[in-house]
């Protein structure tokens, strides 16, 4: 039988820290929230937003408390997405990185403080520091995987919204239009939707229900 | 600016331990593996097979390593399926787990050497310890999702099979009975399989394809 002191080795003791992959949809696009790293290796580099977790946290916890110190972004509820753990990933010690993700609207009320948080288009994600771009591409597949079974599309969206309003959600996250006919056939077979008796003469010559 | 040491703060290390959660399939059976955790606390109590990861190992490779170490298994392929990190999940010292899962064959091949391993019926898994039964509800539930959109079953099959044994898969799978002729409908229309012109007579009086 091991030893306690054996099993729990204070050698291997590592870092563990959060990344926080922050969507936010407007007007039709897609954005991804970045800031630029204030620490070595890599500070003035782009990044994403991300800490390391203190011993007294609990795992889940840390990432809400990280983005809030950060941009002032509260109660955002995020997901876990997967945890990096390659030994050489971080140049500055060994650190295993949770990836956490979220999907919000985006406005500008981002409270950056000192830091200088941003929004970017999902078409135009600089390169970032460390495996950054990794957590990113597998957040947009795990996105897109999400509102293919679960209305999440539905939270960027006031309470009355147009058929085109919420195309124009579901185009932002698979990056490619979708089929008009077809999606409005899909969606309003799930039963998710109650058509009002109200048109969009605003946006649409015909109006939109 | 923060300073690299502040950053990367030694008093924020901890452990990160790895815990795999093995289902196995065996005559119309799922099972779990576990074996008789060999530390304080809860030493002799039923555990999933895991450790803590080295220092300087990624990540993704420690599960295979520890997996063998306890058991003999060689190159299973598991699949990460998340991150526990409660600050008080265990109480030996502050250690979070990324928990891993895979569906295997089991057999009796085991190799267990001075260790206590061995396979469980799934409808007959006992307490564990710390959180681990917790990440055995979410496996089952991961796997379920699985192979609703791939086709995971079919590896724990030999090459040429009957329907009746592939519904006998999704059954353990799934835990309940499937509708015979859905399951047909459906399987034939993915066209992942091939008809053989060949009967089992063995298991069906009929003659299953």
């Amino acid at each position: 039988m091991l030893a306690k002191k054996e099993f729990y080795p204070e050698k291997n003791k590592i870092l563990l820290a959060v990344d926080c992959v922050i969507f936010g949809y407007r007007d039709g696009e897609l954005q991804l929230l970045t800031f630029r790293r204030e620490v070595e290796p890599f500070a003035g580099e782009w990044s994403l937003i991300g800490s390391i977790i203190d011993e007294n946290e609990d795992l889940d916890e840390a990432p809400t408390r990280i983005l809030q110190e950060i941009t002032g972004l509260q109660k955002v509820f995020l997901e876990q997405l997967h945890s990096f753990g390659d030994k050489n990933r971080d140049t500055g010690a060994r650190v295993v990185s949770v990836a956490y993700w979220s999907l919000i609207q985006s406005t500008d009320k981002i409270n950056v403080a000192n830091h200088t948080a941003q929004w970017v288009s999902i078409n135009k994600v600089p390169k970032l520091v460390l495996d950054h771009n990794k957590m990113v591409d597998l957040a947009i597949q795990k996105m897109q995987e999400h509102v293919r079974y679960r209305p999440i599309g539905f939270e960027l969206l006031p309470k009355k919204f147009t058929l085109p309003q919420l195309l124009s959600v579901y185009e932002a996250i698979h990056q490619r239009p979708i089929d008009d006919r077809n999606f409005r056939r899909k969606i309003l077979a799930t039963g998710l939707l109650i058509k009002l008796e109200i048109k969009d003469t605003v946006n649409s010559k015909k109006g939109a229900y």
